[in-house]
């Protein structure tokens, strides 16, 4: 195999593909990545066998053929060379010459034939939505995933297309995370859990564009994502995902309209005062039109005011603060509305539209805590 | 003590002594801040018994008094307040509370009558420098002294004062780096050894102006650094430092002047071939107006041309990359001279002035790796 390839169209192939490298494994063709160079298209792939990548690279075929190169290496040597053309030649046991101006490396590949191929995707079942808002959704998602494996489920998000609604759901057993989009057309229904560390590499390497596509395939083991001249494989993971519609109430006793950054900042205090090992929850007092955010730890307590807009009844309620903070950061709008019942059931951030749903379980408060 | 303090005079009062405080101790008064309000002055002192930082904040004082709180919850608290005025005022027991617009926090400090207070230093022998030239030569020279506990006058750099020469040295056993300057005046002559660490925190704290001076008081077994509102005492290394001059000599056989930007970066590119493991050397093959550098290892190979000017005598040496790498770095100079002898003798980087002079031990090269 010989190409010629700008530095820049390598670059971004390498750094595209190698979100699929596995680096913590014994099987040394994981820790490649494969470049194919036939009928006038050089395609990089990289495949950890849950996850795999594939992208197309602007450049020229001089001699057709295929490698497998070590990623790490092979993305440095890139990175540092100089921006002009790179010449990639491959000798017959598999050693790779990478040569840009006046610097000559070579580094030794592999042919490439135990290389795991991608599935092939059966393309029927196609779902269209904007770059833009799937990496969105991904980003105001992916925190509340449980990275316990015990739940396996608990570690992917539902994956929801009903008509032309659109939603991402992820769970970890103290907080529910909804999104919610209107697509430009309806598609047939369907329920997958994808997993999290695809969707997290997905939203990595999509550009983002508001004007462009994803185009995802969904079949019963796999789903594919589809943007420019890349392709994201995926496996789905197996079984029946939680049925949170009966855990989404609508009713409340208490609503209250506060300013997000302003109710931020004061949680952000008052976490100096939360150790992970001692759990102690933050208070919040709702009275009148103000809120009261209590701490008291072994560090020492703090206290704060927060003026806000209620609707019904004063409530005491306590919460990790950092699940306060992780809903609060995913929304955009300048003023949240979190919606109450009492100081022992699950508070939830929503909208009118519902775009965004979040559900926190609450702590436990004894009197003695404020 | 009652004092109301600006934000960000407290931000910058912590800030500065925090470099002190010691955060691996069991002993609690070593992470604390002792903060003293009397005669008007509000100082903050931090001394983990190697150094020692004070500093004066400003501020009202409405009530004297002393209080030591733990340095890292403090500064948290002072960091994460809004940007107004901060009041810090203590109990009988030692709970301090600290209020700011309509946030109100408490932390329990201790008395303070535990906290050692910084050594006086005799103000006789005093060199002045400007703080510019100080924290550029620490920057210029810390990186080679040995973190080997072992040897422990490695650990700290010679601080050398004579006549209106003043220079700092450091060594690790592969190599040399000094920095000379000449200051405003003569001053009797002195040879200390200062702690890196000492060094490497005044280099922080310094506000590094060329308008301003650092005044430098040594004394058989302290240095104190004065700047500003702030004081730095650090007990000094005991012993004799080595013999450098002996090892110093201007004779050569060939001197190389390159491009150092040049040089970087294909070092930084040869430096994807090694791994602290394996110490492959880099060769650099010099031979009239070229120097080739080449590196083979276990990963795989480079070679690179670099054009330079030479005087006298082809050469073929090699050298661990990361050395010569720190040494370009802390050269400002875009064309650097090299001086050789042979290939197993050091090599220098010095200027006509002898402000800088870099000092390397070869590897030894077999025939094998090039």
């Amino acid at each position: 195999m010989k190409i010629i390839c700008p530095k820049n169209e390598l670059l971004t192939g390498v750094n595209t593909v190698s979100k699929a490298v596995s680096y913590k494994t014994t099987m040394d063709i994981l820790q490649c990545i494969l470049i194919e160079a036939y009928d006038g298209q050089i395609r990089f792939t990289a495949n950890d066998t849950e996850l795999g990548i594939e992208t197309i690279v602007g450049g020229d075929i001089i001699e057709p053929g295929k490698i497998a190169l070590e990623a790490k290496i092979f993305s440095e040597i890139v990175k540092k060379s100089p921006d002009s053309d790179i010449v990639l030649e491959t000798e017959e046991n598999g050693k790779t010459n990478i040569e840009c101006e006046q610097i000559h490396c070579s580094i030794m590949g592999k042919i490439g034939d135990d290389f795991t191929a991608l599935p092939e995707i059966s393309q029927e079942n196609m779902v269209e939505i904007s770059q833009f808002n799937l990496k969105e959704m991904i980003s105001q998602t992916i925190f509340s995933i449980s990275d316990n494996e015990n739940n396996k489920l608990m570690t992917g998000e539902l994956l929801k297309v009903k008509g032309d609604r659109f939603s991402l759901t992820s769970l970890d057993g103290h907080r529910i995370s909804v999104r919610n989009i209107q697509l430009g057309q309806s598609y047939p229904d369907v329920e997958v859990i994808v997993p999290g560390k695809t969707l997290q590499e997905v939203s990595k390497i999509l550009p983002g564009d508001a004007e462009e596509t994803v185009q995802m395939y969904i079949t019963d083991k796999h789903i594919l994502f589809e943007f420019g001249q890349t392709r994201v494989v995926s496996r789905l993971l197996r079984g029946k995902f939680y049925n949170i519609d009966q855990m989404l109430s609508t009713d409340y006793e208490t609503k209250i309209t506060v300013n997000k950054m302003d109710f931020l900042r004061c949680l952000d205090r008052a976490s100096l005062f939360t150790r992970e090992s001692d759990k102690k929850p933050i208070i919040l007092k709702i009275a009148n039109d103000r809120m009261d955010i209590l701490i008291t730890s072994q560090i020492g307590s703090m206290k704060e005011q927060l003026m806000l807009h209620k609707e019904g009844k004063d409530l005491v309620i306590g919460f990790n603060p950092r699940f306060l903070v992780d809903a609060l950061r995913a929304i955009d709008e300048e003023e949240v509305s979190i919606y109450l019942i009492n100081s022992i059931a699950p508070c939830t951030f929503r909208d009118e539209e519902r775009t965004y749903l979040y559900l926190i379980l609450p702590i436990n408060v004894n009197n003695t805590d404020y």
